[in-house]
């Protein structure tokens, strides 16, 4: 039996659950879970409590990467309108991934019926960070309304993630479009800058 | 036993499945569902086939209600502006209410993984509905490329569908915001008649 406080049983359960609760929707058995984690029930119980608290740890552990893939690196430009359209570049080809299965976040979101349930609070957490680097970056570019900005933008992460789940494909060019076009509403682009 | 083809026996299991599916998620099972219609699972397999089958047959049932509720009403005037806000002050209330639980569209083609399942298609439809709509009174408002206003004001009811779920609550205001900002961006409405 692997050593509950095992650092590498934690992981395999985490990778484990990270998978199939994306792929296969927040309803996984535990029984699956475990199999797939090559743990005991046992050790799963041990290290996590519940199955929900499990979910919310592997959601938990997912969202620096997540956003490791949208967000500006130190090679992107400093101009803040620069910054923000390479998230919506970015979120163009995290969408077309043939494995894109919808914002793990929104998708558990819905899943998940109860408000307070602790996975609930990681998708709001992750929303907020999205929403905080959008209103930074709009204040820095100067728009009319950076908080107004901010949210219209996290709506077009959210829309475009969607649209391709509904889709059943990418979505090219459309998140950038989109994005652009509030970004010259929001007083931050000319016309002409618009891509 | 209820007659398998009594409309009524039919009627009750496509209610029991709405509510189930949609306060619950797509994993409710065929006993539960059945209990609550008051059906037994022999009327059930033989009036829909499958627990899919009654889950597409739901969705699909719930398609023109839905719409009904953000489109244009005769009350509504004709122009095509003041159509396409119409759906996102509609959607603000829609959003609001304390039952919302997402957009029953979007969630079930993010729960269901197989893009061919029968709820998919269901939900692409629903999809390809609205954007319809946007881009004949985009056409009508001469908008700069109707095609893809109409994706982008689908992308902020997407988008502000899942904002309402992930944050919680309403989102008073933002629908209305990013779809005025869209407009004046794609040609449509000039910066005086932004909302």
């Amino acid at each position: 039996m692997p050593d509950p406080d095992d650092n590498s049983t934690r992981t395999r359960l985490l990778d484990a659950a990270a998978e199939m609760f994306y792929a296969e929707g927040v309803s996984v058995g535990v029984d699956a879970l475990c199999r797939t984690a090559g743990v005991s029930k046992r050790s799963m119980y041990q290290l996590f409590g519940s199955k929900d608290e499990l979910l919310a740890a592997s959601l938990e552990r997912s969202v620096p990467g997540y956003l490791a893939a949208l967000l500006p690196t130190p090679e992107t430009p400093a101009d803040p309108v620069e910054q923000m359209l390479h998230v919506f570049r970015q979120l163009e080809g995290v969408v077309a991934d043939p494995q894109f299965r919808g914002c793990p976040y929104v998708g558990v979101a819905t899943e998940v019926k109860a408000p307070e349930h602790p996975v609930r609070v990681v998708a709001r957490r992750f929303h907020d960070q999205l929403t905080e680097f959008f209103r930074d970056a709009a204040l820095r570019a100067g728009a009319t309304d950076p908080g107004l900005l901010s949210q219209q933008l996290t709506i077009v992460h959210d829309g475009t993630t969607a649209r391709a789940v509904v889709q059943g494909g990418p979505t090219p060019g459309l998140a950038l479009a989109t994005a652009s076009a509030l970004l010259f509403a929001g007083g931050v682009i000319h016309d002409d800058a618009r891509t």
